[in-house]
């Protein structure tokens, strides 16, 4: 038996599929070598259905034995202690990867989720874009001048900055190669390869 | 000599004083009983003057001897690896407490900063209400029955969650008792109050 379960929704309409945030968690397994499982709540009723499990309606949550934890940064921080694959263990690595995890979380994904939330919903000015230029500016200033965030090796902080960043609309942004080519260099990794063809079957599966 | 640094801005205007982000670092070496010490980048020209040690030209930044680190969440959590007075020290209160500061970060402050930025540039209809009213929300159901986010005691995450709370356009924004309790007694704590107090008197220094 997998001591960890990763928690996801049965089933989502095709639009988010690849890009829903069990994703996370299935490939910090796939790099850690760490075995998993897949466990599901119901996609419908969902701001009701799992308020037990998840306080906002939404997934991914993480089990491990007994442990349960919701947030995909918490799970994130959690599998990345179980493997310096993610993680390195001197403290300042350590510091690094902490730093640049949050970073991902609270300086370039506070800004691009609620952008992208604005030009979906078709807000006639966006008026969080020239909030978003600063940050992905600064971002390929940072990553024009190394190919990792932090401790110059791949760890679980560039795994969240390049799922924050791939998403379409925010790839799509401004031109900016050093970005362009850490989300290529990063999403081609053999375990992001492996977690997304996961989830897609996962979801296809429920049709 | 302090080995703990908690570097903020040499003078802010007065309207965010009392909620620059030092305030949180100030706060949480208060309860945990640490010595820090404060120094200061300039305010003017902070998009470029300081990338070197944050690269997206904010603050606060942590030092702890050789150790140093951005993100006012990656500092929070440094800090309440030290002392169980922020996090507990058992697995089940350790995943609670990193989750929700977590929930901090990621699932409400990603909404309320934005939100709280749409209404101070006064654009035209706050398309980001909606999604804040939901938060909010489930934020109110969860404080109507516990009086801590984890581990039934104050740590790190009740810290960080009425930091982002207290925002008054935030904190103003409909009728939530439960909240309003919460943030009211979590300000309350002598702790804050030094820190608060501390910010007060530093940005006041500067005139």
């Amino acid at each position: 038996m997998s001591e960890l379960v990763i928690w996801t929704y049965d089933w989502v309409p095709e639009g988010p599929r690849g890009f829903v945030r069990d994703l996370r968690l299935r490939w910090a397994c796939e790099e850690a070598g760490l075995d998993y499982a897949v466990r599901t709540v119901a996609f419908e009723g969902r701001e009701t259905n799992h308020l037990d499990l998840q306080p906002f309606g939404q997934i991914p949550m993480l089990s491990d034995g007994a442990l349960e934890m919701f947030e995909s940064g918490a799970g994130l921080l959690h599998i990345a202690r179980k493997s310096d694959s993610l993680m390195p263990r001197d403290p300042a690595g350590e510091a690094q990867t902490l730093e640049w995890t949050i970073a991902a979380l609270n300086s370039i994904e506070m800004v691009t989720v609620p952008w992208w939330f604005l030009e979906v919903t078709g807000a006639k000015d966006n008026h969080l874009t020239g909030w978003l230029e600063g940050r992905l500016t600064h971002m390929e200033r940072v990553l024009a001048e190394r190919d990792w965030l932090a401790a110059d090796r791949f760890t679980v902080a560039d795994l969240l900055m390049a799922d924050v960043l791939r998403v379409p609309k925010v790839r799509a942004f401004g031109q900016r190669p050093a970005t362009e080519a850490y989300v290529t260099r990063i999403t081609q990794r053999p375990a992001f390869q492996k977690a997304h063809a996961g989830q897609m079957a996962h979801f296809a599966r429920a049709e």
